[in-house]
């Protein structure tokens, strides 16, 4: 096998977005044995000025589908941040693993060095698509998810890293 | 450009541990400030069942020349868990670093498909290398380093996003 732009992306995110659904259903069911009401869940956090865990997720979906879209040069699919409630973050995972899913290898191979436009808040980036996946969408969709398991456990959680590597 | 194998493990581990030694020298600065002694912040963790952060710190270490020593079908280095100091632990990324790159991508790229068998504490695995990279060391290694900047977030350090993301 050689190795192909897609393969280094899709099948990370999708594995990883089971993960996190897998992780957000232990604390869905653990929550109310803990006298954690869903808003308490998913409203909290790390630190006073840190995303709460619905963010986390919001925003780690956010790299998976933007990273999918921009490495076959197509339109960042948007989806309002609105979620409130299990249920509602599990259909915007399950948007994302659609349109990661919907992205075919064909439609990303050979752009490694195919140039990506990056707006953040402050600058414009331009980067090589690879150099955008391995440095900055990958680590992105890492630290969001890795947080999410972590705002999980600091609440008491049962999950472990078994859950965060969790496969069907 | 082609995809090899060298060039989706090694510079992701060295940009990260960098990262990683920047945050740390970011907590030892501004620890004594908050009242925090160096035993308290490497001591610290986000649940009492968790690994404290010079734990994170040794395991993510671990992922990374593990990877590359499984990539290229060589002796895992073994060190001593007994790091206790910020000096110790810069000793032991440093020793890191140096390992990665050691390896050089002659000795890696190309064995994607070759097995890996990797000894865990209940179970031996044999997984294709581009598998157990994707799938078991990244993450791992993703994991325990978001966690340590988690640890330093809980204990109100000044980092962001941005020192996690953070390049030479």
């Amino acid at each position: 096998m050689t190795i192909e732009l897609h393969a280094i992306a899709a099948p990370v995110f999708t594995a990883r977005l089971k993960s996190l659904v897998h992780l957000l259903k232990i604390a869905e069911a653990e929550g109310p044995a803990r006298g954690l009401s869903e808003e308490a869940v998913l409203g909290a956090r790390l630190a006073s000025d840190m995303f709460d865990l619905k963010r986390q997720v919001q925003i780690a979906t956010d790299h998976a589908k933007g990273a999918m879209a921009r490495l076959a040069g197509i339109d960042v699919p948007s989806f309002p941040d609105s979620e409130q409630t299990f249920s509602e973050l599990y259909a915007r995972i399950d948007k994302t693993l659609a349109f990661v899913a919907s992205v075919p290898a064909s439609a990303v191979d050979g752009r490694q060095e195919a140039i990506v436009t990056l707006k953040l808040r402050h600058e414009t980036m331009e980067l090589k698509a690879f150099d955008y996946l391995q440095g900055f969408a990958i680590p992105n969709f890492y630290f969001h998810l890795t947080t999410a398991y972590d705002i999980l456990r600091h609440l008491g959680m049962p999950v472990g890293k078994r859950d965060f590597l969790w496969q069907e």
